[in-house]
């Protein structure tokens, strides 16, 4: 279980890393909906490993539509794309047969199935993450329709990310343009020199490092969000925390905010749009978006796959020793970017779908 | 929608700050399971306000069994519970009515659904994790039990937090047994009265302020989670982010992992149980429980109920001044602490029966 | 589990028949709808026993709302009903509670969860409809409001049921009309002294019958339903179906149409609205409402509760006679007329707002 | 929406009759579970259309399994299995492209959606049923298992279907043997011809039939249903009437129940395990299975696709003649056999596992 996002726009996702094929079914999109083969190849392509300190796997990820679309719109009918694996290297994780990854899932799904399937992290591996990109091209053309009520945007959403900091180096500047122009996401021209070689070093050594994401999103109607449980930041935050690698999540100033003054966090409302002077809140109130950009940070940990010796156990029980070969990403956050992107875009054209169900009807 | 929380074991609650009563309807509770009115009672306190620095809103919060529970044992049917409001004080709000209090849900609550509860932020309000609590201490009757599995834990899951921060001060030494005898939960001894100062000076200020709450859950059976989207750590960052104030989760040591190695990072594996050297992950790994305590911490922001004026609009869209008077809050989180073990607590209990349902099967 | 019931419109029931109440919350009812007291009180004096051939368990039935409707209009937050039960008689059920009543649900109840609740069926009771029929009124309202759309109905839908046979006396004429003005709800005015002299027989035998009802649905927009599992018809089978007694539920002609042509069988259709000169299909082609009225029977068994001797087991497993005294139904099927059309209520407006977040986005 | 079915043990489908493939995701099947391909092959085969007066359209159905099984067995990750769709012929329906057939979904979806997809129908197509056949294997092998409770059976669940009547000619005898052994899937031998005569008649007059279908389900433990709305012959009813063509379902004796008496309709129960005398019920009291057989009838409606001219309207609103050409089955009903074994399979395979998540906590 497990493996369906959203309560109207649902998402499914299934393939391993070494399967014949990653999918996503997608139940809920309303029909008429323009869409292109081509729309899901430009989001692929941002997905893609694409700087040097990127796994050397490469897939062509090319995508077949099976379902669900016909005459270049959609029907109302599940929509289900495949992206077929080609680029296996099973081989590379013969040694890792019974030995359990420190950081990786491996032992984790040993546990709770009884097995694991050790060929590249099978289900867990950030492989998967195709499927929500590919869900997530279809997310983005709802939200550019925007919803039918005076008090909501006219505008289509967009979701934006960058990657602030890599292995400590925080960006001073932080610009989306740039961050769209360079292989790793970054933020600052300045800075990324430094980065660059920060991560040489990292990958000479064997090793890896962590970093720091923001995402913007703009355009987001007010009144998105159903308190109490399901909540616009309670969703967004299981959405991006289910990204392999994230370890917290933060929504406007929230880490700062826990040490200031009700006095200097509030945000003073400007009009009746919801439209605020500043946005410590990071564009959420009591739940729902407050119709101001949506600002969220995502900490993500380090690849665990290093090339350094580490202690682990094998399946026997046994102490041993890994270093783990393969083909990895020195530092797999810039990768995390478009799929964060698409994380919200699925979340937020669920809640799209929700409030319209609602609305217009006393 | 979205006032139900879990798959299995299913919580509803509902109820408004003002309304004549808060309830909790829990469905998907195994048959059997010793339950009494003591048990409520003993959560209930721990949620109450105590301290002065609380609001001065003093309910009785006296349970009323209303099914699912006959001759001190739980039927299979649903769980309804009820808690009159006796100490609401509507007046307070009655020149709120037209203005929209920053930081609050009222203008989103509004902006949503065409009108908002003046009176003590209706739905919005944390009264409504009474009935939260109530649920918790239903899950925390199942967590007793364990998983019929070798691989899972014995003795049974504990849930505990602890306030370590307020207004920027950290405690330096975190003590749960300390943090359960203060009427703060805070986790530091020798820095209680500092905390204790800066809350009177805040408090006499007419201000508020935030802080950070640490929660661990020992004797968590690993296997727990359900990859991809509803992994672990995602739906605890839901459940927690669904609480008023969180505004950011973070699993282990999430946040000071974006900037360290992944040589650093990784927690070296010492048997097939799943135990780790280090817990730098906080006990999940590919959105599993691993077997290791679970840690988590949330950021919290200050209490929006402020005396000192704001800029706003009200329903007209004037620009007008506000100060918030009533029965606030100085600071929210000791508050928070209960309510977020009761949300790990519901998490936890839906997992374990999510994690039985397909167990011995093959 | 299974307590909950609709997809956006979501109704969960709670309360046993010998409790303290029976309740029901409502959560994604959207909010502006004009709601009354006396709503809610006009269905339940429908669903009450009324004829002499009805349990003499007269429940006054007063409807306290606790959350979810402000000033008599719906919040957007979840309804929450309650309905004290005050006329249980507990004693009725002493001798009753180590044997198991055939017919009843007392033995399945016991053998999923360890337990029975002897007390006049517990959560199996009929009584627990009244929290069905509490939800049906809200849904009502919905239905009322049509769906923004050319093509679909301007008018509300209104849901109809009679009664057009009773222990094998079948209605000759159907008329919706007298069948609003008896207390047996019987269609047909000839035959219904026959029937009554039927049910008077039968009561003073000790015996129950049983009947069939016919649900017909004028003004249902065309387009409701969700294939291919969520069917209009599936759904309402589902609904329908939960219902205490019913044991076949069939969609227009359904049960004819297995030995017909399909030249006999089809429906000529006659505009682009979907009107059809014949309705042998009842309103419904390919689980989606096509335009036409719906027409449902249900086939409901006698009630279970006689005073003639009958073999059982006790729980020690002896084999015993038993004679079920109490307060009962000789024929339920009229009872079931008011539950069977909030069942269809909830069911269509569920339908209404999943159609509605889908339409217009392209 | 609505291509999911299923709580715990989810199945969705995609695909439509005549895009590339038609397609299964099973999310929540327990891991470790054997499956071999020749199990999907087999259930195929008693699916495709073998008798002369079924469509000629023949289609390879060779299953490809994109997840979830590895080295022969089930990993607990999603199973998604592929069948093409080869045997396309879509010049059949050019000339149906602006007009809407009677009795199908045409209209109907045109009305929701906004088009059609005149190609065999759509996602509205019988082949559908390919995807829900391949679940059913899987369903099919948990079933198999049993549930560890004292009170359940010791062996597998088994489900079997035939077919009871075809154009209002009934089986005398039943035979589920016989009804294997011949292409109609029909129960009684000597009846056999008479059928075989009419379908003739019928086919060479380019006209259909419709036929009733009975279900006997053996073994299934006591226990599984989740009242009150998630009743086991809800859930069931909702699952069959999901099936294009079926008009009504019926449990145990529930049409002829409608005019007995209590004391003729109830079962005597002999003993704690649940087995009743006779089986009037048909296996379920109180929305919960009883222990005993479950038996289940579906009324079938004659295949909407004649030759002969039906009166209907096009896309343009005027009124024209159709004849239905292409590839049709004369009688639809024995195809329906193996899908609606597949359905209960899938419903009580769910049941199964909900029921596995509740037992033995206390």
């Amino acid at each position: 279980m497990g493996n369906t996002f959203g309560t109207l726009f649902r998402v499914t996702t299934f393939g391993e890393s070494h399967g014949p094929a990653m999918g996503v079914v997608i139940d809920g999109c309303p029909a008429g909906i323009k869409i292109e083969q081509k729309d899901f190849l430009l989001d692929l392509e941002k997905r893609k490993p694409k700087s040097k300190f990127s796994t050397s796997r490469r897939e062509p990820d090319e995508p077949e539509i099976l379902s669900g679309i016909f005459e270049g719109k959609t029907t109302g009918t599940p929509i289900a794309i495949l992206v077929r694996n080609k680029s296996q290297n099973s081989k590379d994780y013969d040694e890792l047969k019974d030995v359990f990854r420190p950081g990786h899932a491996d032992l984790t799904y040993f546990l709770k199935y009884g097995h694991c399937d050790y060929r590249g992290g099978g289900r867990a591996s950030g492989r998967e993450t195709v499927a929500r990109v590919l869900a997530g091209t279809v997310a983005k053309k709802i939200l550019g329709k925007g919803l039918p009520s005076e008090a909501l945007a006219k505008e289509g959403t967009r979701v934006e990310g960058l990657v602030e900091a890599i292995g400590g180096i925080q960006a001073e500047q932080k610009s989306f343009k740039f961050a769209r122009e360079n292989e790793l996401f970054f933020a600052d021209k300045k800075k990324l020199p430094e980065v660059e070689k920060l991560l040489e070093k990292t990958q000479k050594a064997g090793d890896s490092v962590g970093g720091v994401i923001e995402l913007r999103i703009k355009n987001v109607p007010a009144g998105l969000g159903e308190p109490v449980f399901d909540k616009l930041d309670a969703e967004l935050a299981k959405a991006l925390m289910s990204i392999g690698g994230v370890k917290a999540v933060e929504f406007g100033d929230g880490i700062a905010a826990s040490s200031k003054l009700g006095s200097e966090n509030n945000d003073a409302i400007l009009n009746l749009k919801g439209k605020t002077k500043t946005n410590h809140a990071g564009g959420v109130s009591g739940g729902i978006s407050n119709g101001n950009n949506l600002v969220i940070k995502l900490y993500v940990k380090p690849t665990p796959s290093i090339e350094l010796a580490q202690e682990t156990v094998n399946k026997q029980g046994q102490k041993v020793k890994i270093k783990v070969q393969g083909r990895h990403d020195t530092c797999i956050v810039p990768r995390i970017v478009p799929v964060a992107e698409a994380m919200v875009a699925l979340t937020l054209a669920d809640f799209y779908l929700r409030q319209k169900a609602c609305q217009g009807i006393s």
